[in-house]
Formats: C-alpha cells, structure tokens, sequence
C-alpha cells in the first residue's frame, strides 16, 4: 500500500526528472472566485500530463533484470504516454495497446516517444488477451494506471510539491482540487498532504454524469457511471474508483466536486486569458470548480491542480470561440 | 549604465516578486530544430509578459519618497501592465497614457491591476505633453519601456535565470534567442550572459519588415524601420533600437536574426501542442527562429525566450486554425 515513504522514495527518483511544475495565480482569477486562486500546471509536466510522474516512479521501481525485459500498458491517452517516455528515458522497451480508431495524433506521438503501438480492433479483439500474451511472451511487466502502489506514489509527488509551495505562499489552510478519473492522482495528492499539509485537504472533480468517485464517497460504496463515453473530459471518464484508490480517498477526501462541460470549456478559456496555460477538459474541471463553485469551498485560498493539456487544436478553438 | 551589479541587485528586490519562470522542453521540438530547444516561459510571468521585470525593478529603485507620489507610463501593451502592477503590489499610484483606440481589453486589464488609465485622441492630441502636465501636476516619475537602465537591469534577471537553469540542464554553449523590440530584454540578457554564463551568446529576433536592431548590428549605425506597423507582431514593433540598449547589443549580442509572421504562428501552434504555453505573436519569434532557422544557429542546443502571452483569442485561434 503507497504511504508517505513510499512517496518520499517517487520523488528521491524522479529529482532531475520530473518537472517541478509551478503554481500560478492571476489577481482576475482571484476576482471572479472571491478568494485566493492557485494553479499546480501540472499541464507543464513531461508528456503534457501528471501521468509521466507515475509513469516514471513505476517504471523505475521495477527490479533491473524485470525492467529490462519492457513494460506494457493499455491507454489510448495520457498514460499511455506518461509510459512510453519513462520507459524510452529509462532505455527499455514499451508497448502501449490502443484501439485502432484511436486518434491518429496519440498513436504518432505514442511512437514518437519510443514505444511499440500494438493497436486492436475494439469491436473483434480482446485487449487483455492481447496484453496477456504479449506480456507472456515477453516477460513484459503491467503498468496500471491508477490501481498500483508505485504509479499511486509517483502521482503523489505533486502533493509534496503543493505542500511546498503553498507553504512558500503562505498558506496553511485551503481545499486542494484535484480532477478525478481512477483517483490516482487524488488519492496520491491526499496522502502527501495527510503527512506534510495536514491544512490542506484534497477533493476530488468530476464532469457532470461521470461523477462515480463524488458519488462514491457520499453513499461510502463504490459506485459506477452510467454511460462511457458523452463527455468532453474524456481524459478522467472510468467507469469506477480504483480499489486502491478509493479507500484512499474515503479516509482523506472533503466531499467530491461536479461541474459540467461548459464549466470545463470557460475555465480553459479563463486558463488561456489569464495563466497562459493550455490545459485539456479534463484538466480543466478543477479550475473549474474553483472559479464556478465559491459557495462550496472553505477558506480563503484554493488550490486546483491543472492535471494535463492534450487537448485537439479543434477542442481549443471551440473554448476560445464561446468562452475567450 | 546598466552592468552585473545592478542587475544583481534588480534580482535581489524581485526576490518573491517575479516568478522564476521554468525553462521547458520537448524531443517533438528538439526533431523539428535537429538540436535541443529550451523554451524560457516568460509568458507565465506575471501579467503574462517579462515586463514586470523591468517595472518592479524600477518602481522598486525609486527613492520612497518619490515613489510615494506615483508612477506614469506611455504603452497600450505589456509595458503598461507590468508597470501598473508593479506600482499596485507597492501601493503607489501608477497612470497609464493610452490612446483611446487601443482595445477595450487592454484598457480593461490595466485599469484593473490598479492604474489610471488617461485616454487620448492620437489624431488631436499630443501624448508626451498630457504626460508632461500630469507628471509635473503630481510629481510623477516617468518609466520609460526600454531605454531605462534600472528597466533593462530587470530584464536581466531573466539572464540570470537562464544561465543557472541551463547550467542545470548541461548546456554550456548556446545561442539565445530573445525577441526584440527596442532591446531592453535583449541587452539585459546579454549582460547577464556575459557576466554568469560567457559560452552563452545573445542574439536578438524581429520580424520581417520590423529588423532595426538586426540591420543595426549588422552595419554598426542605428537604422530605422520604413513602417510603424503592420505586422501581427505588435509587442516588438518599435521604430529604431534604443540609445542605451544598441550599444550593449553590439558589443555583446550575435547576429539578429529574421522570421516571417507565418513562421511567428506555426511557432505558436508548436508551442500549444509541445509545451502547453500560450505565446503571443511577438514572443513566439525567438521559437520561431530556434524551430525554422537551424542553419543560422550554432552549437548542440538553443534557448529561445518566449517574451509574453498577451494574445487575443481571435489571434490564437487563427494560429490553431493554420498550424495546429
């Protein structure tokens, strides 16, 4: 189970790695949500996204000899990535399973960054048969995305750094935002917090219809979503909590926050005005929660963590045309 | 005259004020150029440009009593924010002079961060007197955008900057680039280089048509630019480089280099794509030349300075539309 030295041990490997990502303010975020505005840019981060940071802890705590041999993983997304330039920074072999109508730009990047993209037809193949048999074949090791103690560890990374920082800023007590799909990073985040920012406290955000972790932590039994796919936030839509992750987060997590696509899309283009940052829907949805939900925070200060920027240049143009 | 002394000393009062900005990077941009780039994202300092640089340099300069009786400045662009904030976060008052065509969101953006902002009819009225009447009425001290020694001394602290954070990435010798107007970026950075990091070269960037600086260090006399505008690169367009920064610029700076407006919103969409920052037209030059001038560059890698972010979203979403 990922604890604080576990964590503490992430950061020890991913010195000189990782970016030290900053957090940003802008007195006109401030303004619109009536407090003290941070955002972690995690957006900033290798790969565009958190996920390098779990994807590098894991990769680097694998055993020599086994590490060797390559890890596999199956994403069409930020982990996906995350993964594959771990493993080409660490000079060993990644395959990375991706549906065949994946888009074209994440499977070239993918490639690009050093990994074997074995892509599958969705409608008459079996991913993790699949998986299974390469991973056999090879003595390949699985990289999960969220339901595994070192990517756990790795994520929560970043609340070591936020518990610096708003230190540095002068805060002691603050809602951390954290977007939520797995919980990952939400249950990595608190955890850090739990033992070095014991003020601050993390909650996990949501896209409305795919808030099963909000849900989740206010009935105490896991929940599901109803539907897979229908929102823009596709980088956080999972059907469930992880089983790791979400005692994680009953145990430490304030209630979970919920906004809806347009949110996500007017927070993006805010992003844009005011922190010159690119941040992805998904990415978005804590900054979101920040600016849109006042009502529903404590303290004078908030905390949102920007957690990727893989965003289409299409998707990008839609936020600035309605919102910019 | 500006030297390293003063610059160190801008560094010291910036202390907690200035963001030090990262130095980012991808291998997708590092195979476009065929060498290493490294982005200084100045864009992400406050009021998304380096300009709060140079103005809490020079505000903090001031004698307390003459800095109790305000500021005044001419610029409808960066220049005028930064100041302004930097007079806000003293807590003097700052006047602005803008003409009343510049745009709304300027206007606005500068009037909150705390200025007055004094409106004029470029065709009627005459600038410099309404900024004469007001300094002497209220004892005003004047910030000039360049032409400055404390000004250009905050500017340098981005020299420092670079040359600590290259050292830490492994770079000793580099070409950087840095967008250019009248050249108090450019010749703050060189003297910086020139004191911290001598295998470091400076070599300022502006766009077609707008080369005065470049034109200027290549014939040793100071020329002129035929047009006052025209090109989408606002930020940089200035007449002729200053009297206190061209003759630093020649003794310490590289060739000037040269891109087209095109190649400033290919750059941004890279930026968007890459490295998740929002960089507006007259910032991007430097990355521009870094991405599509590899011929005119020397060494294993280049830094390019991303100068601002203050670009309209109609402007970005063009940028996206074309390149992205």
């Amino acid at each position: 189970m990922t604890d604080i030295a576990m964590i503490e041990a992430a950061a020890r490997r991913l010195q000189g790695r990782a970016r030290r990502t900053p957090l940003l303010g802008s007195p006109f975020l401030d303004e619109i949500a009536g407090r003290r505005v941070l955002v972690k840019a995690e957006c900033l981060q290798h790969t565009g996204s958190f996920k390098f940071r779990g994807g590098w802890s894991a990769v680097s705590a694998l055993a020599p000899e086994l590490r060797a041999r390559g890890v596999i993983a199956f994403s069409s997304g930020n982990h996906a990535q995350g993964v594959a330039y771990a493993a080409k920074l660490h000079g060993v072999p990644a395959v990375i399973i991706m549906p065949a109508d994946a888009p074209r730009l994440k499977i070239d990047n993918t490639r690009a960054l050093g990994a074997e993209v074995v892509l599958y037809d969705r409608a008459t193949e079996d991913r993790d048969a699949i998986g299974a048999r390469l991973a056999a074949e090879r003595g390949l090791t699985l990289i999960k995305p969220f339901d595994e103690p070192q990517v756990i560890a790795g994520q929560g990374t970043a609340g070591l750094e936020i518990a610096e920082q708003a230190a540095e800023e002068g805060i002691a007590g603050a809602d951390v935002l954290v977007p939520c799909g797995g919980g990952g990073l939400t249950s990595g985040i608190a955890l850090a917090l739990e033992a070095r920012a014991p003020g601050l406290r993390a909650r996990p955000v949501e896209p409305e219809g795919f808030d099963d972790m909000a849900r989740s932590l206010a009935t105490g039994q896991p929940q599901t979503n109803a539907a897979l796919s229908g929102s823009i936030c596709d980088a956080i839509v999972t059907p469930t909590p992880g089983k790791l992750t979400l005692p994680i987060a009953q145990r430490l997590c304030g209630p979970g926050l919920v906004v809806s696509d347009d949110e996500a899309l007017r927070a993006m283009a805010l992003a844009f005005l005011r922190l010159k940052l690119v941040i992805e829907p998904g990415g978005a949805v804590a900054l979101a929660a920040a600016l849109f939900r006042p009502e529903a925070l404590a303290g004078e200060a908030v905390i949102a963590v920007a957690s990727g920027g893989n965003v289409d240049p299409e998707m990008f143009r839609t936020a600035l045309e309605r919102f910019g």
